[in-house]
């Protein structure tokens, strides 16, 4: 093989606290994210909200063994698929992973600056959401673009983007598996009566409406799992994680949950189907709160299908994803280029330095309607 | 052929006034049905606000040529659908097709006392509407059962249902033929351009947060549409008809037409991907009130996919989803037989004298929890 410089995946993410010294800071970051959440005097309310807040999260990640596994599982997966990568796709090999996370080590910052040390000239900014939001994948690829200008490093590295990747058949695959997994430890007995309840994190109906194209991808993921197994299930999908006071897409999983054991369900698997790693969702919200809600409700039969962690068949869907990305001809998604119909963000949908042609969306157009003179109403506006 | 009893097909619809006279008391049978709008003194309640809301209702349906086509389309794809499938099912042959609308003639009873009279014994209650929703395939399931048993025709018929077929192969390619359609008659040198907005009827969100599948099996049907026509177009889901006072799913077709009008976008096919024949939703607020909107907001080349009507395509593959039905050893999908989490109507999920096995699913369990002693909270009422 030709000694070459490396091709850099850098898998974006939101991150975890590795300890539970990094929980407020990872709250704080959090809460300055204007692209999730907006708050008058940002700084200072963010930090202030992130302070009070951060007791009860330590305590969460207490009772999950003291921090979340996001970056170890995350480390793992880029490691997984590199090996497989240097072998489906030696023209561009060697590949190196990189984590870049939102809110905790290691940041985008980091990522960069190792990637410029290492001579990587080709990079894919690959998110590690499957299901495109503005909120996660966008929030995450305009964080990365800032500190690459930031940095002066605009100009070191081609780039190209995976930014959804829902609906992927090696993905949808994986997924399946552990679902079948999780229905394999069902009693053979009960195993036709088990209710799949598909549970992803929900979003505020405000993002929705803006037309953030999240909740159709989670759906086509689940539609396309649910085909992949066979079908012969019955399968709600529901919303988790919706805390604070803003108004979240719905049905939210608990009280699915209540209402399933209220019916007299008794045998529930629960599938995170958004998640491709164990972190406090799954670890807590799922596991420890919604099975005591499960527990009382009467589903006395509540089990979670594994999240995909370091499954070799996960592994192999990562490296998939990317080899076909490598190998196509698309710098991104086709719907990366259409806005959400409220975007209010004019980074959005950027791809800094294209490794393909990319052009940028714009926000506003430029030239007037002829013969119209009233501005046109944004969504939420009605 | 052996001369035998017929099949009855009986199609399920919300129905249409086919004249302006009709269109006073479609709109009171439409605020009478209990299992769309709960309203405190229905009876009273409902005749009043269908005489305020008619005279602006039949303006709408003047302009569309005074009257709703969905009569006329719908006995033309029943003709269509029931000759086929006396080619493709000899063995049920004859098929006879029966219309049932819910608020318009001919009504279920109309429809049951025909089959009586032709010696219908096996029937399907097949639901015009591909993606369920309680409102509307729930609520014309529920009206053809309680007009069997007042009429004394409970046992008069076998029953199966086709209550969904949101992802059957042939409507999905059926529907993609539309789309193709629809993008033939844009300049070909813009049609890589083309927005594709797909646009379901709303529903409100307090439906949506109970638990209703029709989000879901919506997003399923556009994204195997996507898929079918090899995907290579940017494409939003919005939703139309979001009128009253009540909180709707979003974002709203109106709002993303002028989102896209202000972003530049000048070519947008819209898609009714729930609609399978013309009739005020298309006729009037796609073609009439969003044109409009569209031309305002700079979208100077706004086309619609045309309806599938008659389209042989179309009939072709309402006649296989109820072949495969026939065929098959199923009185109604898997999804039937899971009440939503919310559910608070004992008759849903019914079949009437099943010609298949079915089992109600309870709405409550009869059995206390062990160890439980507070009530499971219904979604809603956190």
């Amino acid at each position: 093989m030709v000694n070459q410089e490396p091709t850099g995946i850098v898998m974006l993410n939101l991150g975890g606290p590795r300890s539970l010294d990094e929980v407020e800071p990872f709250l704080r970051n959090l809460f300055l994210d204007r692209e999730i959440i907006q708050l008058p005097v940002q700084e200072r309310l963010g930090a202030f909200i992130a302070k009070r807040r951060a007791p009860k999260l330590r305590k969460l990640y207490e009772a999950i063994g003291g921090g979340s596994p996001l970056y170890d599982w995350t480390a793992r997966q880029g490691q997984g698929m590199a090996e497989r990568l240097d072998v489906l796709c030696p023209e561009t090999a060697p590949h190196r992973f990189y984590l870049a996370f939102r809110y905790t080590d290691p940041t985008s910052e980091q990522a960069l600056r190792r990637m410029a040390a290492d001579g990587v000239r080709r990079a894919v900014a690959f998110a590690q959401y499957p299901q495109y939001s503005c909120t996660t994948t966008g929030s995450s690829l305009n964080e990365l673009w800032r500190t690459a200008r930031r940095l002066a490093l605009a100009e070191s590295f081609e780039w190209s983007v995976i930014d959804r990747w829902s609906a992927h058949p090696a993905f949808v695959r994986a997924m399946a598996a552990k679902v079948r997994e999780g229905l394999a430890r069902f009693d053979e007995a009960v195993r036709d009566d088990v209710v799949l309840l598909f549970s992803a994190h929900s979003l505020p109906r405000r993002v929705i409406d803006r037309g953030d194209p999240y909740l159709q991808e989670v759906a086509a993921t689940v539609h396309d799992v649910m085909c992949s197994i066979g079908g012969d299930h019955e399968y709600a999908l529901s919303f988790q994680a919706d805390v604070g006071p803003v108004a979240w897409q719905g049905p939210s999983t608990e009280s699915v949950i209540r209402a399933l054991g209220a019916q007299g369900r008794r045998h529930v698997l629960i599938v995170g189907i958004i998640f491709t790693t164990d972190h406090l969702d799954t670890l807590s919200e799922i596991d420890m709160e919604f099975a005591e809600v499960a527990r009382e409700a009467g589903v006395t039969d509540f089990r979670r299908a594994p999240a995909p962690n370091d499954d070799p068949v996960f592994l192999d869907a990562l490296a998939e994803v990317v080899a076909d990305h490598l190998h196509g001809e698309r710098g991104c998604s086709r719907q990366f280029s259409l806005r959400c119909a409220g975007c209010t963000n004019a980074q959005c949908r950027e791809i800094l330095n294209p490794a393909r042609p990319h052009r940028q969306p714009p926000l506003h157009r430029t030239e007037p309607v002829p013969g119209v003179g009233r501005q046109p109403a944004l969504p939420g506006s009605r």
